[in-house]
């Protein structure tokens, strides 16, 4: 099917209120300079009220379930196929909570672009032969109680109902803070979308990284989610005086962890979609004129699929078997993570990969090496993950974030096109 | 000349009394566990009284000074060489503070050693053809005043006054320091001896590292005390996701901190007597998922000449430049140390080289990679250090540093043999 291109509006309308939605959400913030909206605090609950009536003013009924998701409905032309058995739905959402200090458009890139198209749907009368449901999630980035995903994994059916007793850094649980803001937790396993409900999952996002920007290209189409497998290392060597132990008598910590540093780097270099990272080193105590007897350092090593990324960490380890033998230290690795990578679906790549090639895109797929809500969905649905261009050299998860409103407009016509065209339920 | 073995006591009679003065002055600290004994300290002031009273009873005449050092002398066989203008001293020195949680033997064995040697010419009534002065350091590790050798600065005429407005950790200056210890500051600048009085300076040290220990030997001869060049590096790369951005696209703090670690090692491992160190090493607020946007380190840099120093500074530095140009990255150096190497002059060696010898042992000549208050005496009059062997290891500045009884006996053994046949003063 080709695209309707007479059914949209002019050129770059959804994009400039994708922007200025994005800053009206952005203006409740629990810090006076900045954007930090965490999990249950006021600016979370404005926010999400926000949400609810820009949802109802764009025809969807809309609510904020057991677990301050906010969950908009745009029902399916045919009422028959609004309720069961016949009812099928596609879910498209991303998250409004964010981190610390946050970019505008991390999460909410993916509630606000697919709200402008249904808004277009509602204003030019059209309805889809499915139902839409349109998903703010309501906790992703797992700031507040150190566990992400709070709101999709409840509509995904996997929340861990023991997650209501962890305490944030004042103490207070989980279960509490929800009943505090008038929502019962206990209703929270009933928010599992039974799968047979479902189409599909669809997430916007922004890429939050520089591949598309140095590709030059707007948007691509996301072929998997990478699991991370995360570890502590501590190597252990000799500490000494920096002017009286001869090089080659010598056993540096600091240096081997130099070379565990390179090793990652090297291996991981080697693979497409490999990435390792080294994000924290330190010396504990460390002293100018003194030898290192100890580095402590973390190693994060992620792949668009596990067979990969699973091969570099037995090279990597292996590599840092031989360091510590041939430097005579030792070195202790605790895992601390390990998430398998989610695959996208390939026939939501290819509606996506049409949708992107009818706006005159080059499709390109790329893997994402960050978590997002979508990964939740791996068995439920199949998931499809339409990546924003990043701009300001793809950083994220920092005020210097940007997306351009002609990339986001783009992004709601692709969206806009792979609604209208979406393969008719059965 | 030969030594005189009928003039010498029984085999580690030095050694068991040099090991039982050790602990006798460690007895006074500040701390109830372990020995830290700081400037003018309450422990610091008991042992330099004890060291007065057992120069006294070595029969030299002793005083403690107006910075704490205690002065011991054992005048000349003929008058007429305890008076100018035909007087020459010998002095022999090492300091009598500590580093926090010291070890017994750093600084202190080159005071107690010189003591036993003089309490057996006492006691044997042997006199030398020249003064010598024994003389306890009050200052050299620099703990309270982050100001090293003030003892052995204030004896050589290189102490500046202006370290009398230099306050310690909880706001006392160094004058007022002196004054409430009933010490006259303004008399600092008289201790300076007049070179021309001088015959040479020797010290004996504990070396501080494993070089005499992996060699076998209980001694060695120093040739020089290594300068130290030491810098603060910042680099400064762009910090980013761990998952989201490529490995080349990356532009990674502490992978090129890791490569100027091992940079460092290299160039320093090519060069005999050559040292350098990354002591510190820390990403600032580094995170696990968090691409190093920077990271800190130390660079400290030793050689037995400056010769070698500078060059292996100068091509560390250009292999600094090469590695941010590569990578990207900027690297900021702040140079907050430059001292220059002090060679001992070969005379000195030469003579305790040929004692070495006497005494059955294979002369090595070693560089000092440690500072010692020797290098103060630089200019002044010949220096001379005889290192003794440091057990466990190498370790010092720690409670855990030994020396045996044997080895410091062959030092006692050695320092006699010199003392003994000093060539006459003309």
């Amino acid at each position: 099917m080709l695209s309707q291109p007479n059914a949209q509006p002019a050129t770059t309308a959804f994009g400039s209120r994708i922007i200025a939605l994005s800053e009206r959400l952005a203006q409740w913030s629990e810090s006076r300079d900045g954007l930090t909206c965490t999990y249950l605090s006021a600016a979370h609950r404005a926010v999400a009220a926000e949400l609810c009536a820009l949802m109802r003013n764009a025809g969807m009924t809309a609510k904020i379930d057991a677990v301050g998701n906010v969950v908009g409905r745009y029902p399916a032309a045919d009422p028959a196929a609004n309720t069961p058995p016949s009812a099928r739905t596609l879910i498209t959402a991303s998250h409004y909570d964010t981190v610390v200090n946050a970019g505008k458009y991390d999460g909410r890139l993916g509630i606000v672009t697919p709200l402008v198209v249904i808004e277009h749907l509602h204003r030019t009368g059209q309805r889809l032969p499915y139902s839409l449901e349109l998903i703010a999630f309501s906790e992703e980035e797992g700031v507040r109680f150190a566990a992400p995903y709070i709101g999709s994994s409840a509509v995904a059916g996997r929340f861990d109902m023991k997650l209501l007793e962890r305490r944030d850094a004042n103490g207070v649980a989980l279960g509490d803070a929800l009943r505090q803001a008038g929502f019962l937790p206990e209703a929270i396993p009933r928010l599992a979308r039974p799968p047979q409900d479902l189409l599909c999952y669809i997430e916007v996002h922004i890429e939050q990284g520089p591949v598309l920007l140095q590709a030059g290209l707007p948007v691509g189409i996301v072929t998997s989610i990478a699991g991370a497998v995360r570890h502590l290392l501590t190597v252990r060597g000799v500490a000494g005086h920096a002017g009286t132990v001869p090089m080659a008598l010598r056993r540096d910590a600091a240096a081997a962890a130099a070379e565990i540093v390179l090793a990652v780097e090297k291996r991981c270099r080697a693979t497409p979609t490999l990435v390792g990272t080294v994000g924290r080193l330190a010396v504990p105590e460390g002293a100018i004129n003194v030898i290192p007897g100890a580095c402590e350092l973390t190693l994060d090593i992620r792949a668009g699929d596990d067979a990969t990324r699973d091969a570099a960490g037995a090279d990597i380890f292996a590599e840092i078997e031989a360091i510590a033998e041939r430097r005579g230290v030792t070195i202790e690795a605790q895992e601390i993570i390990d998430n398998a990578a989610v695959a996208c679906a390939p026939r939501i790549q290819q509606l996506l990969a049409e949708a992107v090639a009818r706006a005159g895109v080059r499709p390109l797929h790329l893997p994402s090496g960050a978590g997002h809500d979508a990964a939740m969905f791996d068995g439920c649905t199949d998931l499809g993950m339409l990546f924003v261009r990043c701009g300001n050299g793809g950083v994220s998860h920092s005020p210097r974030e940007t997306v351009s409103a002609e990339d986001a407009d783009l992004a709601a016509r692709i969206l806009l096109d792979v609604l209208l065209n979406f393969p008719s339920p059965p």
